[in-house]
């Protein structure tokens, strides 16, 4: 029996819910705003990560790990980015418990074992990686320094949810030390064109490469690159973003290095993280009302077989096949799962390898043997073909890499239809309530008329595209005059 | 100019950190007890968490990600777990920073975010870990359940050293739930015989696998199986354990199942890991007064090719040979580098290599190139030979699975020579303060004579070692009566 799942119609964000806990990626502790993520979903982070670790490392990183806790004094250091985390973090304030003499069996924090200075659990590495860096870089030999880590990190989020938002998650978080600016920027830019790369040829979800407003800027960043996804409900998840944080980290944790004249210079820096929030957009990017769609490349298991049998001949002699068949596709590098387990029937089979995003489903039974062929069942189109059992791997393969196209293709159009014009702010409100998706209008770049916006529709600047196109136009709020287009909409 | 180190027979404890700091394997921190692993002390931790990883998999074990935290009253939950662990945990009471009032720009505590509930980060996962199983199963078919987690964990160790007891280390925790306790010591003595693979095959580093007595049981554990591994200063090392935890978690936590015959049982459970404590191991059992020496298998770098030239042309020459040789090498897998860079002399980096470790160090002049030969030099033997070049690569296959073997045998033969039976408590003192080691002496059986000879002579009971002989003997502190030896040494 297949769980049932909440449509996107009746309550879309059930509907993620249903698909996060039964599709098994994920499930809910008992700590507060933490997730496990389970067998499932860890399968596909790794998958992620591998990809995009091998990247990192192809582009010259490497990787190393920094302490979890971050002592108050660093953390204070570079005010800005201080301020945009104090909020919500987790702060480790002593080191012991005790047994609790009011309570037999129960233990209570030991009043006695109370820490000189409080630990904050990290949200993000700069300040105790900066402060390491400061002992590592003295000359310009040392430069650059092109670090990352892979990590987990804490943001006391009052709502959270699965994946999107969570107190804990996992990620990458980079962290490099450059010579000169220009050199950061390259590197900046280089990230986001990584990311976007991952997003699009992996994750077969099609991103916006833009820079954020001042508003939206992390913390403690001269410039915020991101890359912007667009959701099946219409809202924008940001995706990835790699900062260009200028000389801000070296100034606060007093980071310089002698150059080719002997002389001091501060060092420029960026950071660039992207998390197991990915998995969330991959979600919304693709799945169904009948479960999750994922894609190929980065899909736990590629292919399932399934037996349809009546006895114990009948199965052995599916069994010597698909033995055949396990081993031509293991040959092509494959992720694929024969799954003769009798305590379920096919059709409860069919149902989960569905809800669970598996790209392409195999059935096979005596007749098809006979026939010398095998129901193939794409997840993406929910199509069925009978195939010659001949060359039915390659066939496979190259099923595997239309399927990933699709998706593609299909998240794109999607897009691509819900990026509208805006020229008045009557047209602007209409569309997001309408028609949700990105609207490209134009802004009188000031803080005070973007926060006006969101007061009003809920809607921020997602992004000014990179190589943006410049015309004149006039601010849909203010109607001040404005030299380019950005991208708003609601966000997750 | 390379870094001078301290010798094993000046101070061998500032010679471990010496290699350690010196190696860039890791660096201290701001943060007490905490360290960060250098991105060549990474490269070698991914290596073999690769090499466990995939082991794991092969054996049926998924990955998943469960949370930092533990909330105070699910880690009580197991009150001999909570005992071993209460002393040295850091606790988070807090989920916010304010600005403090009286220090311009610093930032404070804010009283008023005070957690209802205190949550401990994880020393050891079970607690949070069997909350969870809780949920996830229900019946036989549900079982087993075979999860291992990578993972950052927290112990508030008062003394701490680099690698070997760090506040904040990186581990990976195997959870498993199962049907019968038959069921669950299989899985641990599985687990055990991979970790003592790994250990063995990979770090070459010869290991003695044994139960542990009551006294040094893990918390909450009803057996405690381990490896141990013997270092150069004659001290043993801890190096993996495996658990099997009977019933309590599922006690602590109400985990049951309903079995075949629809009878509800409490599930039976096993836990293991290990750490990178394992790189200090490694570093103590291999390495020698000039620094490092790194087993081939998991060396970040295996082999490292210096150009010996004094001009542009002669440099040009050696990169078209050098090139090529790169490419041979790459086709066989091995991990190697050339180190064309003009900023220090072959003599500085050959003993920089030497310090790191790598296993295998060539080096090539114009003379050489004529000659049609390369200078071998091996980091285990520090031997050099010039090899012809035709068919250099395949030499460097066979010389590093050479020197892999080699380690072993010479860490083994070292291992043997100090286990030293004692039949009196004078030969006992006497080898322990004298010649280190092991020490195979009756004992009594009780915690009792156990802790008593830990406080004369600091030696523990390191393991009764499996498949022990059994033979009559007399106790060598209470001189009653034993029907076999057990293992003491001092250890870290």
């Amino acid at each position: 029996m297949a769980k049932e799942l909440t449509s996107r119609a009746q309550d879309y964000s059930q509907w993620y819910n249903d698909l996060i806990l039964k599709g098994q990626l994920a499930d809910y502790t008992a700590v507060r705003g933490c997730m496990v993520i389970k067998p499932y979903g860890f399968a596909l982070w790794e998958n992620m990560r591998d990809v995009l670790d091998k990247k990192f490392k192809d582009t010259g990183h490497v990787n190393a790990y920094f302490p979890l806790f971050v002592p108050k004094s660093l953390f204070e250091a570079e005010e800005k980015n201080a301020e945009g985390f104090a909020k919500e973090c987790a702060i480790v304030t002593h080191y012991r418990l005790k047994n609790d003499p009011s309570k037999e069996g129960k233990l209570m924090v030991d009043p006695e074992a109370k820490l000189e200075e409080e630990l904050i659990v990290r949200p993000t590495s700069e300040a105790i990686i900066w402060n390491t860096y400061k002992t590592w870089i003295q000359s310009y030999r040392d430069l650059p320094l092109l670090i990352n880590q892979w990590a987990n990190v804490v943001r006391w989020e009052m709502r959270t949810r699965l994946f999107l938002r969570t107190a804990e998650f996992l990620w990458q978080e980079g962290h490099t030390a450059h010579a000169t600016k220009e050199e950061a920027i390259i590197e900046t830019e280089k990230i986001l064109d990584l990311y976007a790369d991952f997003a699009e040829n992996w994750m077969a979800m099609p991103v916006i490469k833009g820079i954020k407003t001042a508003n939206e800027r992390f913390a403690g960043a001269e410039e915020t690159y991101c890359i912007e996804a667009l959701m099946q409900d219409g809202k924008a998840l940001q995706a990835g973003t790699s900062h260009f944080l200028g000389q801000n980290f070296a100034k606060a944790f007093d980071v310089k290095f002698s150059d080719k004249e002997n002389k001091l210079e501060y060092v420029w820096a960026t950071s660039w993280g992207v998390s197991t929030r990915l998995i969330g957009g991959l979600v919304m990017a693709h799945s169904d009302d009948d479960g999750l769609i994922l894609p190929p490349k980065i899909a736990p298991l590629q292919v399932v077989i399934v037996p349809i049998f009546k006895s114990a001949d009948e199965k052995k002699m599916l069994d010597e096949k698909v033995d055949e068949l396990l081993k031509q596709f293991k040959d092509l590098n494959i992720r694929v799962k024969y799954d003769d387990n009798d305590n379920a029937r096919p059709g409860w089979k069919f149902a989960q390898y569905e809800l669970q995003g598996v790209p392409v489903r195999l059935a096979i039974g005596v007749r098809d043997l006979g026939n010398n062929v095998i129901e193939v069942a794409r997840r993406d189109t929910k199509t069925k073909t009978s195939v010659d059992l001949n060359g039915i791997s390659n066939y496979v393969k190259e099923l595997l890499d239309e399927i990933q196209l699709n998706m593609f293709n299909k998240a794109k159009q999607f897009r691509d239809e819900r990026i509208t014009n805006a020229d008045t702010w009557e047209e602007f409100v209409n569309i997001l309530d309408t028609k949700a998706g990105f609207v490209s209008a134009h802004w009188d770049g000031t803080p005070e008329t973007e926060e006006k916006i969101k007061e009003l529709t809920k809607a921020t600047i997602r992004c000014i595209p990179l190589n943006n196109e410049q015309e004149n136009g006039v601010c849909i709020l203010s109607g001040k005059p404005s030299k380019e287009r950005v991208l708003f909409a609601r966000a997750y």
